[in-house]
């Protein structure tokens, strides 16, 4: 591995243990370092992934690290960024950029042409299931695509103390569909409305957001789409989608965790589904971190960055003015 | 079949003709004549049938006749049944009982509390799969039920002179799924919003018609429900249903024609569903007869009748208004 | 009806009830007459269906009967049989024919060109997904047929008593299968190998039978065949195949009993398939009484007779002598 | 990585790079050295994964080695893996252990009681879904188990030159069935019976060897187990179990290559399966190096070793006896 890029991770929770073991056990990175504000963390991580545990100054300022991996809380991933673009390292970074458009905005000239490559981390493009789905539409397969199911429901809500700095379901949780269906509907909605509902935990009311919710969104062309969401679905992390064309459909179902089926009297059981996103989305996690080392080789664009976030946010938004108002939401041209 | 009561078909087309011959197949009633305008189309399904062409007043002058099945144009439905009820026969009238809410409205007293039994067909709720579902729901299985897909697609569109007669897409098509939707929720929907396009003919659009819709529901409880409808799917005659709740998911799926599957090696190909209505739901229209056989031996109510078809028509209402405004629409209390 | 052929059902027991209750639903047959060796079976039957209590010489002696439907208990069928193609009327069977195949061939002449049409219902013939297997394997969909897998597991063993009548698993039971192994294969198997255990109930090892078994059988083409059966699956009836060829395979499944699949965390649970063999097979009960109703007419020939018994009891006779000597057994040619 | 046993690759062809690569990419292995009588083959191999080209006899006297992954033709596999253990080192050895039974046992007292452990690679028994199922059986799931069936159907047959050397289709290729059989019965069958044709390709027959079998195992208990191999199936690696029990039944179906179903008017057609074995079975290569890993860690015995490779390799030698035979084959106690 004496060829590969050096790279520091940023941020040692949930998400930056999962990219930064992908990275440690990827031949196309050498991990040297491991960031985290609480050093416990930080010291537990970089053990395990035998690296060093660093400052963020620090790893800026170090000539020889290429690349940093961005998963800190969202609310500073923006910051975080920003600095590491400044000082030259090539940078991926767990979505969203950041939970609030405007600022994103604010610095549209920096990220849209930023002086070295800046992926944002719409991990769900990289999953085999939904990486064979876009082409398949594109080629025609299906005729001209005609309209869209996105379902993604949760196993089980998060803890409400994690809701108010969440941004929202929209901004934390339903951003995925809406990159998910910029990309699949190949063209930019033109309206969107949304209903929502709180019928999974009154604390998250409280909270001020809600749970459960179906999105329309309508694109100029006539196409349409619509997004399920709940934070708990009962019966593991459903994933799926479901695109209908002039011609057929094509439907995109959810991976079970064997292909066991038990047969009694009561029917046939087939295995569960994946209980969590880890294991659902293991390969895309992996596949976006490939494709991280395909940028800083230079084979290959970053798929997703400033431009599809904003693209994403912008449905998060309008969905949560909907909501607000409710009323569609006309979007504003790209 | 000497002590089946006897019946009259009104309308021999395409309806009259399913209830038709299942009313001659049912040793539960004794089908004595048929009447249509057409005097062609009645002599021929008579001739089939194994009984008498006779004329709408001389049917609802006999005596010994207990009870006529409406399948004549729908235009015509509520004339028809306003006159059989006031001569005293039972009725059983397929859906749409008429196309103008405020025309069902105006005659709520005679059609409430009719003076013989009238039942509207909304067949689906005869369907053994739907039939299963509703149970189970209400039983608890998979706790509070929280939200509801259904999906009704047909296989290719009417012919475009069909259109103009048709009430739209909403009050001839989604008249089924507004029907569902109230009788799955268990609840009335307060609110509705609907989007939908012309993307199947633009002989629909020409004709003022939509032929892709997304349809959304809310409770006042919170609970949602999204209804998917399509003109013409590329892919046959698809009806599903989605149950979702607190504790899990009910999903009913297609019927398949058969269950071969082919493996080749571009994959496991399971046999076509269902190419029309007439062979998906050959059962339900069975069984809501033997129901109206109940109905006219007394042993049970008719399941569906004036409040369900103003209740269906009233969400048919909001949705063409929905569209019109491009705003939810807020229903009026039952 | 009134050019319907009359007929009568000689035998009132199950499947007496099942060709009864059909040829009674039938507008191509007028059920005159029942009989049975015990009256009240005979009334209680003639009653439902509304026709009349008859003698067996009674009803082959009355000239304007066409046809009869033998549903006797096994051991009489062949005398019935025999008596009423003697006396004219057309024969529809119940499988088998006899369950002596020496008998059978002793009565070759009679039955291989017989006076008046014989059909024996092998009934899975008329199955709508065996029956759509058949051309489809014809026409060479999957190449070559290379080899087949029958499975018939039954949901729950007979009763103890039923076993010493009943010829063994082979002659009752796996008989189904040797007929479709013959029909799919489109070639008399020259050698056949079986092993089979009593595992299920030992009172049918104390009758001297068995209750589980494979049986192998190789055409002198090469092609293989399986047949996998069980007098108690605990799951349901399970009636699947499986055909191999040089280009793909194309399985039958097994019907369900709805479209229901519920989702929870111990994953997603398919309805059960059919309990028995009535709801499984009523289609196929239909089609056949209909079939038979072509023979009558003279616009079909006998779909399965004395040739097809005697291919399938040869069989079952193998299998029987395979057991006992534990080896292979070579098939006399047909 | 500096903790890890460092091991030696013998064997650098498809099933070395297999587990070669898996070792490179394993933190539980020290991959130091690649051996191979091809030293081109040896060299690209060693270059791939950042290690040395060593010789057999260099690696077996290196103190510093712990153990060989021996993945070299199969002739060889029992001379090499005899000089390992001679050497003091821990092996892992693709299966088979020897084609010939007689050698084997000639050296039972070496293998069976190995002077350091000896791992055989008998994958399948690491599959997620197959290792899922054993303890299902066990638990007793479906009652007590009556009957299997395994289902092994190659995509597409070797070249004809590598039939003369692999043993015949029954020590080369239903070996692993014969150890699913082993394993999954939880009995050492007592008889076996064969059946196998030549219908893939000629040159198999020319070289003496068949392609397309059926075996069944009979246990003294009377459980019953048949067996399904052909060498091309034309429709991708099929890999598939059926478990009946006295309570119902398990079935082990295929992995597809994604979720994706295409819905037209032909039918749901389902990705296909996977296309070898090397995309089916990755995990299971993965997964039985990290019990090898165990194995060396002294945590774990191996889990197949010098029993199971004879256990299996009897039933191999027991199909082609049957072959020549054409009768059942009783096999000796274990």
């Amino acid at each position: 591995m004496g060829n590969a890029p050096k790279v520091a991770l940023i941020g040692a929770g949930r998400m930056g243990q999962v990219h930064g073991r992908n990275a440690a056990g990827s031949p196309r990175f050498d991990l040297v370092s491991v960031v985290d504000a609480h050093a416990e963390t930080a010291a537990a991580l970089a053990a395990e992934l035998g690296c060093a545990v660093a400052g963020q100054d620090e790893v800026l300022a170090d000539p020889t690290i290429a690349a940093v991996l961005v998963a800190t809380s969202t609310s500073t991933h923006l910051d975080v960024v920003l600095a590491a673009l400044a000082a030259g390292k090539a940078v991926f970074c767990e979505k969203p950029l950041d939970l609030d458009l405007g600022r994103l905005r604010a610095h549209a000239a920096e990220l849209s042409a930023p002086p070295a490559p800046l992926y944002v981390a719409f991990n769900k493009r990289f999953d085999p299931n939904f990486r064979a789905l876009k082409p398949r539409i594109a080629a025609g397969e299906i005729g001209a695509l005609e309209s869209l199911t996105l379902i993604s429901h949760d196993p089980a809500p998060p803890p409400p103390a994690f809701i108010p700095t969440s941004g929202g379901l929209f901004r934390d949780f339903s951003i995925h569909d809406f990159d998910m269906a910029r990309w699949l509907l190949d063209e930019q909605p033109a309206e969107l409305f949304a209903w929502a509902s709180c019928l999974v935990d009154p604390a998250i009311a409280a909270a001020g957001d809600v749970d459960t919710a179906r999105i329309v969104l309508r694109c100029a062309s006539g196409k349409l789409c619509v997004i399920s969401n709940t934070r708990r679905s009962g019966y593991g992390y459903d994933q799926r989608a479901e695109a209908y064309g002039s011609k057929g459909a094509i439907l995109l179902g959810d991976e079970r965790i064997s292909t066991l089926e038990t047969w009694t009297e009561a029917g046939a059981l087939a295995a569960p589904i994946h209980p969590g996103f880890q294991a659902r989305y293991a390969a895309s996690y992996r596949a976006e971190l490939d494709h991280f080392a395909d940028v800083l080789a230079g084979t290959a664009p970053p798929l997703t960055a400033y431009a599809e976030s904003v693209g994403a946010s912008a449905l998060a938004e309008a969905a949560a003015r909907s909501i607000a108002t409710g009323a569609p939401v006309r979007l504003a041209e790209a």
